[in-house]
């Protein structure tokens, strides 16, 4: 971005609902609670009237049978000076939404502003059919071949498996590592420990994919509040330190390099960049691990580890929740849950809260930056968020 | 907005797929078409590489098919640096983006900013499952009890007709005078004459509005590109003088009052004071009339007409064609077409051919400045945008 750097930008608020498999509650009803919830989770109160930018994050209305929604929440919360629209960037959706809204904050183009996502995957009656709303995240191509997101990050795994000798073993790890997280998440959908046996035994879905290699399909909503003068909110806000978003070819067959995430790297180089700070600074780190290989080539694209090597992080449980660099300490997509729109704004909450020291038991020790890595599709654009104290 | 204004900003191209009721093209190949187009009308030229922000605007995917249309309009264009997302806000996502996109290149966030709107609404398999898409944009309460926006528009109607003395005629009126600018227009989805009688003939749809008083269901197309250095790229540009965005209640029934479109009527005061002009120095206005009523509403929300006197304009013809203040010379949506997410796009594509006076039989004389007015839903958003040359 060439904009001068006017404002800091701090987080003042954070709520999200519990992720779940199949929610009683309607869309529009996930959305009010993380709504209502966030206005009230700022420590020195706010009023609707002092919100004036409402970002809406949601990957389809066939996950909410709803559009036209930062109305609907202005309408909510009194916000009687605002504008605001919703964002989609695929899987990214709350990601970009956060991009949007630091930006808008520091040129000062808004002061308070709200970005709440959600999605009710299960609103559509069965995975099939919630998998082909998915499948329209893919290019055209892929589309018309007929190519679901099981498949795509199947052709990225197979790939980087067979390049750098990494197995299927190691990437059941990261499903057991998030998995053994979640149980430390009240929020997070799944409350089950897995063994790697569990995973190797799962059915394949696209090889080397296998069940347990997946993220879920999930109902939820999150929301933060992000404001110029963040003091005025908090004595305690959390800060964008940085942040970065960018693009790759998103066609999986038009890389140059199948194996690599190559918009997270980029944007990470601009996120950290732009914060000052070197990735091995970085405490914790919240990453989209829609599959266990996107976790393993995220360590890779973000600098934790030599490219063809971050398995090898996996193996020496440097990314587990008690080793030096803790992956997503919230469960991850894999555990969590992965309610589209709400996932990237589900990974602010969680710095926020692990930045204020109210993660509870799954209190990251002296935390004091995170990093969120949120991608779209398979990969075709990505937001990374740098936080501090 | 707060930001302090750095930057001017001019539109340097325009492009619009003809409007049509059935297109031959997939979703993606009238969004391709708009893209290349644009490029293409750039005077000097323009390098994707040069293109930094890519914003997509659209209602639904069950309308497109597609989500996650920015990375696959920067891989078409080769915008190697490019960052973005969609926009949706209803019938409003192109307006929205356009209002983004300015902001954006004022502050400095952006150099060159591309906004591509697109809609196919034919991709469903009949009106009947098109408008229920379309519902979607009502209030959860308005979805609930079944209301479509022909039934919300018609409240408005006769709220306005039995507080005003207006007459279904002078609705009417609306449609033959856009009926009769959309003769002149290529792109136009409608070319045909229709009288005062053929309008009074038509079925009711919702009482007091019929079949002739409703926009129809389009597929199209339209992108613009603007940039804050506008000169780089054309001898002419068309700037954007000011801009303005509000919500209102979304649902009607939480109106104060229900024959009014206030969002409209903040939006058009914002715009028309950051542009320091009065309503009475526009030369021509393209305004969102999905329904006649719209129309005749957004008179007196902009200043034209004093409060509940709207409809004399029509009358008198002031707002024809040759009249004194022009509105929708290119048909509007109820004949030029309303593939929804273009159409706000779209307008912008009119603005910039009318002020650098390539708009053909449909050009407006003399036009130095226009105005347009893009609303979402039953008006619970509205941008508007002041254009001069």
């Amino acid at each position: 971005m060439l904009g001068v750097r006017l404002h800091s930008v701090g987080l003042v608020g954070a709520y999200s609902t519990k992720y779940e498999t199949r929610s009683k509650k309607k869309s529009w009803e996930l959305l009010r609670e993380a709504v209502d919830g966030v206005l009230k989770s700022v420590d020195n109160g706010i009023d609707g009237k002092d919100i004036d930018f409402i970002i809406v994050s949601n990957f389809s209305d066939r996950f909410t049978g709803l559009v036209h929604t930062a109305p609907l929440v202005a309408s909510w919360i009194r916000a009687r000076n605002a504008r605001g629209f919703r964002i989609e960037s695929a899987c990214a959706a709350g990601g970009a939404g956060l991009y949007l809204a630091y930006n808008l904050l520091r040129t000062g183009l808004a002061r308070n502003v709200l970005v709440a996502g959600y999605e009710k995957m299960s609103m559509q009656p069965s995975g099939a059919e919630a998998n082909e709303v998915l499948a329209t995240a893919g290019t055209p191509d892929e589309i018309l071949a007929g190519a679901t997101f099981f498949s795509l990050y199947a052709l990225i795994a197979r790939n980087y498996l067979e390049r750098y000798g990494a197995t299927e073993e190691d990437l059941a790890l990261v499903a057991v590592k998030n998995h053994e997280n979640a149980l430390r998440n009240p929020l997070a959908q799944y409350k089950k420990k897995i063994t790697i046996e569990d995973v190797m035994k799962s059915p394949y879905v696209a090889p080397p994919l296998k069940l347990y290699d997946c993220s879920p399909l999930s109902d939820g909503a999150a929301a933060v509040i992000l404001s110029s003068n963040p003091k005025k909110y908090t004595d305690t806000p959390v800060y964008i330190a940085g942040a970065g978003m960018a693009f790759d070819e998103p066609g999986v067959y038009a890389r140059g390099d199948m194996a690599a995430l190559k918009a997270a790297k980029e944007a990470s180089g601009q996120a950290l960049k732009s914060a000052n700070l070197d990735v091995n600074k970085i405490d914790f780190f919240e990453v989209h691990d829609c599959f266990t290989i996107a976790e393993v080539i995220i360590y890779e694209m973000l600098g934790l580890a030599k490219r063809g090597e971050g398995y090898k992080l996996l193996r020496d449980q440097v990314t587990f929740f008690h080793g030096e660099k803790p992956v997503n300490p919230s469960g991850g997509l894999k555990a969590k849950g992965h309610p589209i729109g709400a996932t990237g704004v589900g990974m602010a909450c969680e710095a926020y809260w692990q930045l204020r020291g109210e993660a509870g038991e799954r209190q990251v020790k002296d935390a004091e930056t995170g990093l969120m890595e949120n991608h779209g599709g398979s990969g075709g654009s990505s937001v990374v968020i740098v936080f501090t104290r």
